[in-house]
């Protein structure tokens, strides 16, 4: 069984790296007809499509009804709800008319005459992606990959097994009508696959993991291919000592209770002891009539149960902290919430418990918020604005890849950018080429001119 | 001894966080000011860290006599030898010259009215570098992390411990004087120590190995931390049917004979079947005149074996070629070669066999010429220009961290931009501040304006 897998990985893998390196001579307005087949060819499945997604709901609610799934998760399962099936469709052709991410010049220096340096965007290879139950992802990710220029290996949840074959199937289809290799994009059903796949980083260029915490670990522990994953979320609002108290309930609310389940939603609120009087009474009542439930250190608490008149749910939505609290992504509507005596040590509070995603000061002082945005090693931080904005779609970038907590390569929201690399390309139009056995100190020796050059495109390539 | 290591990797990781978070409000200038003072430090050291140095070059002679260490080694660790030490010092006021590459912004984008967002390049945190025997590699990493931002352990080869540590001692006495923490910069001795700090990730956050292949996949074999390393050089030049020949001789011998022990010298050549007769002579000739020893395929080797009259060394520089030869880093005066009958054969063979470096076509034909830069899948693709161009200075970067071979975060030469990242930072100029309830589709709800905006910095951080 194991060798089993690991012949069938190793021959999605190679087939997936031929298809990538074919792909590269393939131009973008290729890609773009592709993705447009893709669409027409799951308009047309559509019925299929849905009654096997069915069947997996189906499925799906005898696990919930034996208590072994649950139904949030069978909720993500379902296709044919609200507008779900045209959102995939529309995201198809959204991420079609998106500028190309590759082919673009971002650094040009004349090395010498006729010899001209050029550092151009280029996909990054083959991705293998792995991801939980909403089968659309198939889609999403096909559709940024084509886009991008990469090959992709994807796997979805079991859960979704039926609907994901039918929408793999409608993508090779569509490709097989295409210029690009209809390997380009590949399913997977088994863990054993991506295991195999794993091993395999001369075919593998990069892992995208979209889930749990212990996914992004245990798949870091177990490959030398770079992931770029998303560990979790666990973002927080301080309230400096110069806050303004509109502000700060604006903020905090909002970080707070507009999408909890999200992973810029607010875990912690970091309260600055001089306001600790003035504006953490009123954040706290408008949170705990929200629905709320706080835990606080006892700096905070003690505020709260002194409070006259005392906050109606006091009893059943206030709670001592415990050290947990503070690194607990609590993806609910439940706040840990801890007094400092200064922004240095909020500073440090955050950059020790949080998971590095996004944290927002509430402020009306130039100088503290300077300081936190600088301070705080964040993907995002934020002064006087909701951590919910930490998204892709409001950064702007039409489309997310994903949320990034690593540093290296894409870092926060990831677009199609976080799909391309770059290399590097020259060409000498001199008479007798470029050799650099002429550049030198000594006598008749050329020097290096280092010269930027202001293009958008390598002006060589056809 | 292993929790000994573990104890003492865990204090060094969490002292170099540290030290790495309270340096983010630190300015450029005064960055600048501690490479200055680290120059000084040294110059005022000189006769003490080279009498170290002298009893590392002892201590090796005696290695080299009983045959433990090449000779080659040795010349390595001298740092007194020619103008190294002058060198080393001129480093550091080279790299403290250099651009800040930090505080640029790449991205701007105007959300809302009083709402932008600005993406920002940042150090990345603590880089851990470990080196091989060239003691001077302490200053010029520790000159690098320092103008970059980032906090670095570096681990040098045990031969050179006497002199690192001077060094390193230097580096500490010039920090106390500065406003940076004088654990930013630390060393360490033993192997144990690297082990217990490459599972740190919560520390650590990029490994540098600068070494043999069998490191870099021995690190990244026992990491989460993402890895920026050099695998190898597998570089090659590649005629094309039309390729001018007085091209062809230049390029092919400075790839090869410039400085072969390099990583970016050709290591394959690789020629069209229509030029065999025509141009592989002539450049056989000029290979074999400056001492290049050929192992040949059936078609290069018939073409010099039938060549009258025969080349002087033949039958001492002509060898048959195994499959072995061309995954092969010779890194000397040999040179693989074979025939292909078209530029696409040549392409899949590059991409099958090169270690994604630097490949070079030798070509009169824009076509190819673009069909080669697109479809080689390596971090340089280069026209008519020898592939010793791929090289940091060569570039323009003024500096090299190193040669990546990965394709994630840097690629190819890799400057001072190697060594950061970036974050969002977001400040609401709005009387209420801003939060995302306030978008949507819905009556009353604000769109999102995604108006980008030119600015070079960041306008509110002091």
């Amino acid at each position: 069984m194991a060798s089993d897998s690991t012949f069938a990985a190793r021959t999605i893998a190679q087939s997936a790296k031929a298809a990538f390196e074919a792909s590269q001579l393939i131009s973008s307005s290729e890609r773009i007809k592709a993705l447009s087949a893709i669409r027409k060819e799951l308009e047309s499945a559509k019925d299929e499509i849905l009654a096997a997604n069915r069947r997996d709901l189906e499925a799906a609610q005898l696990e919930v009804d034996a208590g072994r799934m649950s139904s949030s998760l069978l909720k993500r399962l379902d296709l044919g709800k609200g507008d779900k099936w045209d959102s995939m469709l529309q995201g198809v052709t959204d991420v079609a008319n998106l500028p190309d991410p590759t082919g673009i010049v971002t650094y040009a220096s004349e090395l010498d005459d006729d010899l001209e340096l050029y550092r151009v965007s280029c996909p990054i290879g083959v991705l293998l992606v792995i991801f939980e139950a909403r089968p659309e992802v198939v889609i999403n990710i096909a559709a940024l990959a084509i886009k991008s220029g990469n090959a992709a290996i994807l796997k979805g949840g079991k859960e979704s097994n039926e609907t994901a074959q039918l929408l793999s199937k409608a993508i090779q289809t569509a490709l097989s009508r295409s210029s690009i290799p209809s390997t380009y994009i590949q399913t997977i059903q088994t863990r054993a696959e991506v295991s195999a796949l794993l091993a395999l980083d001369q075919y593998i260029d990069l892992v995208i993991p979209r889930g749990s915490n212990s996914l992004v670990r245990n798949i870091q522990n177990n490959t030398r291919i770079p992931v770029m994953g998303h560990a979790d979320g666990l973002c927080s609002v301080f309230l400096d000592e110069s806050a303004d108290l509109d502000k700060a309930i604006r903020v905090v609310l909002d970080s707070k209770t507009d999408y909890p389940a999200a992973c810029n939603a607010a875990e912690t609120l970091i309260v600055h002891e001089n306001v600790l009087a003035s504006i953490w009474p009123a954040v706290a009542k408008s949170l705990l009539d929200a629905d709320v439930k706080l835990l606080c250190d006892p700096a905070t608490l003690s505020v709260l149960s002194s409070l006259s008149p005392a906050p109606v749910n006091l009893h059943t939505h206030v709670h001592p902290s415990t050290p947990e609290s503070y690194v607990t992504e609590h993806l609910s509507l439940t706040l840990s919430v801890l007094a400092v005596p200064s922004l240095s040590a909020a500073i440090k509070h955050i950059n020790a418990h949080s998971s590095h995603h996004t944290d927002s000061i509430v402020t009306e002082d130039a100088g503290a918020a300077s300081t936190f945005c600088r301070g705080v090693d964040s993907a995002g931080t934020f002064v006087n604005a909701s951590t919910r904005f930490a998204d892709g779609f409001r950064y702007g970038f039409g489309t997310e890849v994903g949320i990034s907590t690593g540093r290296i390569h894409a870092r926060g929201p990831v677009g199609l950018e976080g799909l391309v690399t770059y290399k590097y390309m020259m060409k000498s139009k001199a008479e007798k080429g470029h050799v650099v056995g002429e550049f030198g100190v000594g006598e008749g020796k050329k020097r290096y001119k280092h010269r930027r050059v202001a293009v958008d495109s390598v002006p060589f390539l056809q």
